[in-house]
């Protein structure tokens, strides 16, 4: 069973919240950890941001999100690396673990060339990111979000994209989501070993009420979570494991009873 | 340019024609190919169907489909494997390029388990499909079925399932909504030189407007349908083309109107 020590809420899973009302449901639940958005960053400002997790104590797990790098035309590329290094400032003001980083889809461009943009963008961050302490995670998501988030899908992609770089530079965010299908999830995780920058769970429900408001809480579908924080573990990985679920119902549920909820499936299912 | 000659209509593509208002409109429009999908054929009795493609000279590039191994008892799996041979028989009678076999998920199931009772299966169908001449196609699914169609779900896992026997016997169907999305897929196609015995086209449109019955009409999303026809035809398969596209519009529009774009489509992006 994991240890609610080990528990980051990702605060888009109670969407309600203001980054002072999730800062302050975690204290009362005794969740150590969170992960933040940088739109609700910017609503709350990055200062008081840092005030109230310092405040309160809590450990960030993660800022959500850098990436989306491709792009048509050069400015615009241009401008997406630009944006990335503010999120790497607010990252290193929050003494985040890691600044995910989802890279992009590929609409109106050739794959492979959003591939190598993806690259590009990768190779241009990490000398701003590691003057900063900043730890970049790539995370591959489900191909199913290939065409309009993320180019990048696999876990063996994502550790190719990471191997020019020192894995303390760049590690791979792993999203039980995104990973659960992979006929090779074992084998890559293990190979992940040293690369693991965070771990994140929620559930796959059957059917999928929708591909990006569709997930569940864990035990509520069919991915077997603890097999593989099992693997996760194995591989190295020892650091807060995130509660990030996007899902309407929970959007538009009693926030206070959510958070409840998540605690309690952590300790169950995880 | 695809020529006509290869294009194959997969009759759920207008799921409202039965098969002989299918093959009729196969006639009207010069589509030399088709594939039939086993509820349909139950409809219309197996051998009038074979008695309508043969009189229309219609060649049948695949049925659809036989596979659903995975279940939690013994005689539930022996009876999937009863109802896979009578879709070899159907296969057999239609003189099909090959039976599509679409493994199935892993609800209440290990997910390792699952690909085990999917091997099994594929073992205990090979003899009875040899004897009968008909090709077993398996098909990747796209990894947001792994849960509920597919727990085959790359290109990779295919060929390693197919590894064991003769390609004659046992090839792989490549469907471009299933696949496109793969870092590998131009390595694993070429790869599968020999044991392609399926091309199905559609569209991968964003946002996305259902899992099941969204998919689109070639042109109207973000595949490169011609490179990846291009890798398949490299590979070595020149047979037919299958147009298979779950849509609610189009199951909702004029049969006609959609044969005539599905003709129209394919001459311009295949």
């Amino acid at each position: 069973m994991a240890d609610k020590s080990r528990l980051s809420l990702n605060q888009i899973t109670i969407n309600a919240w203001s980054v002072r009302e999730a800062v302050e449901g975690c204290a009362r639940h005794g969740v150590p950890s969170i992960a933040l958005w940088r739109n609700r960053i910017a609503e709350a400002g990055l200062a008081a941001c840092v005030r109230m997790v310092n405040d309160a104590g809590l450990h960030v797990s993660s800022v959500c999100r850098g990436g989306m790098f491709p792009a048509a035309t050069v400015p615009e590329r241009a401008r997406n690396i630009e944006d990335n290094f503010r999120a790497v400032d607010e990252a290193a003001a929050l003494n985040a673990d890691s600044l995910v980083l989802v890279v992009g889809g590929c609409v109106g461009l050739d794959l492979e060339e959003a591939r190598g943009m993806v690259a590009d963008g990768v190779a241009a961050l990490v000398p701003y990111a590691r003057e900063r302490g900043v730890r970049l995670g790539l995370e591959p998501l489900h191909p199913m979000f290939a065409a309009d988030r993320s180019v990048l899908v696999t876990i063996d992609q994502a550790l190719k994209l990471a191997a020019p770089y020192d894995p303390a530079q760049v590690g791979v965010i792993l999203d039980v989501f995104h990973i659960w299908w992979d006929p090779r999830v074992a084998e890559l995780i293990a190979q992940a070993a040293g690369r693991i920058c965070g771990f994140h769970v929620s559930d796959w429900l059957v059917p999928l009420p929708d591909t990006f408001l569709g997930r569940g809480l864990m035990g509520d579908g069919v991915i077997q979570i603890r097999k593989l924080r099992g693997l996760v573990e194995q591989s190295g990985y020892s650091g807060p494991i995130e509660v990030e679920i996007m899902n309407r119902t929970l959007w538009n549920s009693d926030p206070e009873s959510v958070l409840a909820q998540v605690v309690e499936r952590f300790e169950k299912f995880v």
